[in-house]
């Protein structure tokens, strides 16, 4: 056994698959009394270089005694036996990891110095592979949080987010997208305006994120209805047939290290300007984007607090954009309250649904803010004259067709479901008859998520009335939905005071 | 099964060892296709509380496959399993993790909010109880890091590692200390100024870490010689029989916070100055000391590179120390080269004995340095006048009285070892006649921690020259030892340059 320049003569090592689940990290097993963790010194927590064939993991070992491994295999975990494409007795090969020059850079960040292009795209270039480990990983997110990336260092770092992953080829020569800078539970109008927009005969291939800090993502939200984990094959298929989809970003592996870092940011619940800008732009370019309309919801208690911040998160977006060739909008929405009634996937998936069916009772607010966005989509379009967007995109929703779009797409995408109701819930009734003053939208977040939203899709809440809505005492103001009785007793308990959600005075 | 504040009434849980060892993380192993997964809706990498009596423990959940654990077993990773004290078949009950309001408190730090002292306090305890994973380890060490600490902060900081940590105290009103800032290979002055101080009479309980970013800490090299991991029962025996003792601080628990951040700034090559204040005094404190002396060896490649730097750094020792009562002194020291000829714990432990053992060809450099530190620990002693204490630790020296202490140490301390030689060895020779006019400190760390060291203890470099020594054209210049081939191949290869390590002009 030599290191990865020289040829492996120590003893011969075989993939066994431990049937572990370590999500997204790589780690192997050895037995601690085997004889390559005594000649290499390998210890429990070291990073190891692992080959199979032509592929390359860097894995965590965590090291074992012999009652779960035989002597001359290495288990790996779910995420390491994927990434390796490994087959139960594969012959593999262990390294010392090289030295991460890259981890220097981030060191040097930290310290106060600037990255530049050469730095952050070896930084994300190791990440994307895998070769960070969580400490790295987080330390990396810490450093560029809280204002610490300027515009160079954005651009650099969406320059690289790019590089790493695949670039998808569009065969027309208009690509539209909207998105919305998060925040705002139950804001879920992507999936109105691309099946008004693929409509109208504009190309948006929308690929969406799951819920980084919320109860729901549109990609998490549009699985309630239709299957969103779609190959770039079938992305493909599906947008030159309908000229539309909505699928997960995280699926065509458009951006492998940014898939990497959601993940840290959410168990931080971090998620900084920078990596913002740079995570929205790479995958617009990646999924071969030219127009792309950014909706900046803003409110005390939404993602972006004030006009301040979201002013310098326009100007970060523009300067970028500008730099790497893309067209964008940005629009300032109203961020001080929720859209819709439904938080959470199922019941986002329910308003959606009554919006594209034109039902009486569909949330109008949902409605408005969808056609607005639609409308100045459409206006990317040279056809499309300043002014008249919105009265276009307004009658393709009326006359049926956004909702005859919307069931094309989902078929192509492999099929239509009706959202299902989750077995538990609590109502929460008014204190005192008076007027909602407010909702916070943080803490609504936080309970639904610990009602067991995202992952259990149909969680959340359903709000009985908004902000500005009068209420008798006793009156429903929102039910808790849970799948399980845990979930649904810790989300009761989160709930600290009467006024804890939603203010009525 | 309910929250933590109601009473379980899910399926009964039991304790099963897994014997897979994950270093300091707690992990447990539920069957992915359990019913306390289904219903409570857990999955892989979630955070969940473990109670088993009247121990907690935070642990981060792997799942599993049935292949390898029962339905109602509970799989802990070897940490788990000691810090909930588990035997096996013990009934387990889980819980969904409690909101942790202190990483709260580490956000805010992100983005420039100042620590307060009742943040800082719930931090560190929700650190030493586990309760962070080490994503959020990671997160907080860098948002300490690169002087983000001020002097209030590091206060509050080590009054939390205090706090959270068991306190000595020792029968004398006088405890003598000494500490050096590392980053100084070979600088193992500690276990000569020991063996001085307590030969006098002084009362010097000296506690010791492992290396952190170092080829060797002194508990490492002194393990070499005796046993260092003392409990507190052990180690005051020792003190109250020979005055002194050197063992390894992290075995007596003294703090527990600062255990578990070393793991991290090492994985990040990371020890910023507000945890290494915090770090330092905290341990004095908890370990009994009223009187520290500190060594700071200034030099380009030493950890502190200029005098700025140290006297930033010894302002803020100076304010915190003041502040919790304590005495301390520090020395500015030269840090411009390694100290002795060996560098790893076998190597410099072979030098250490040297210099107490009087040999004619001890090294001069380790000896002058031992004498300086162990006069100036004297002068703390209302009975040694200023200026008198060089003489004084010389004599003691000289006379074989601090051999004869060590050695009465090492016997208390559990006996007295002489240092193995390792197997594997490769000489560098000079590349040309002429001068050694540097050696790079952090370049010979790196080669001699890939050739194994600390955690090989015979691995190491040893140096046949040093800075301003002259040598003639293929002269040996170091022999870098290793046990392993794989290790010796490995620090070879690091050597990039004929003067990566060693400029001879």
């Amino acid at each position: 056994m030599t290191n990865s320049n020289g040829n492996g003569n120590g003893p011969v090592l075989y993939a066994h698959r431990m049937g572990i689940d370590t999500y997204k990290q790589p780690i192997i097993f050895l037995r601690r009394d085997s004889q390559i963790c005594r000649s290499e010194g390998f210890e429990s927590m070291a990073r190891i270089q692992v080959v199979s064939g032509t592929r390359t993991v860097i894995a965590t070992l965590n090291t074992v005694g012999p009652e779960i491994l035989e002597e001359n295999r290495v288990g790996l975990s779910e995420f390491a036996w994927k990434l390796l494409e490994a087959r139960e007795g594969d012959v593999l090969r262990l390294f010392h990891q090289d030295h991460l020059e890259s981890l220097s850079y981030v060191r040097s960040k930290i310290f106060g110095h600037k990255f530049n292009e050469h730095q952050l795209q070896a930084v994300v270039r190791d990440i994307a592979r895998g070769s960070y480990s969580d400490i790295h990983l987080s330390s990396f997110v810490t450093a560029c949080s809280g204002g610490k990336l300027d515009t160079d260092e954005i651009l650099s770092l969406t320059q690289a987010m790019i590089t790493v992953g695949d670039k998808i080829n569009w065969p027309s020569k208009m690509i539209v997208d909207k998105h919305c800078v998060g925040g705002l539970p139950g804001n879920r109008t992507t999936m109105i305006v691309v099946p008004i927009v693929a409509a109208f005969g504009l190309m948006i291939p929308k690929t969406s994120s799951r819920a980084i800090t919320s109860p729901a993502g549109t990609a998490d939200t549009m699985e309630v209805l239709s299957p969103v984990k779609l190959r770039l094959s079938q992305m493909r298929k599906v947008v030159e047939k309908e000229g539309g989809c909505i699928a997960w970003g995280g699926a065509a592996d458009l951006s492998p290290a940014d898939d990497i870092l959601i993940r840290i940011e959410r168990a931080l619940n971090l998620d900084n300007e920078g990596q913002l800008v740079a995570s929205v732009l790479s995958k617009k370019v990646s999924a071969g984007s030219t127009h792309v309309l950014i909706d900046m919801p803003i409110g005390p208690t939404a993602k972006i607090r004030g006009m301040h911040a979201a002013e310098f998160l326009r100007d970060h977006f523009m300067a970028v954009a500008h730099e790497i060739g893309l067209t964008i909008e940005t629009v300032f929405s109203d961020g001080s309250k929720p859209v819709g009634r439904g938080i959470g996937p199922a019941l986002e998936a329910r308003d959606v649904l009554a919006v594209l069916q034109n039902e009486k009772d569909a949330p109008q607010d949902l409605r408005d803010r969808s056609l607005e966005l639609a409308g100045k989509v459409l206006e990317f379009s040279p056809d499309v004259a300043k002014g008249t967007g919105l009265g276009i995109a307004t009658e393709i929703l009326d006359n049926g067709k956004a909702w005859t779009k919307f069931l094309a797409i989902c078929e192509a995408q492999g099929g239509f479901f009706e959202p299902t109701i989750a077995k538990y819930k609590h109502v929460v009734t008014a204190p005192r008859k008076g007027k909602v003053l407010s909702i916070d939208n943080r803490r609504i977040a936080t309970v639904a998520k610990l009602a067991g939203a995202p992952h259990a899709k149909a969680a959340g809440i359903d709000l009985h009335v908004n902000v500005d809505g009068f209420v008798e005492a006793k009156q429903p103001l929102y039910t808790i939905y849970s799948e399980t009785p845990g979930e649904l007793d810790y989300a009761i308990k989160a709930i600290r005071s009467e006024d804890y959600v939603m203010k009525v005075v």
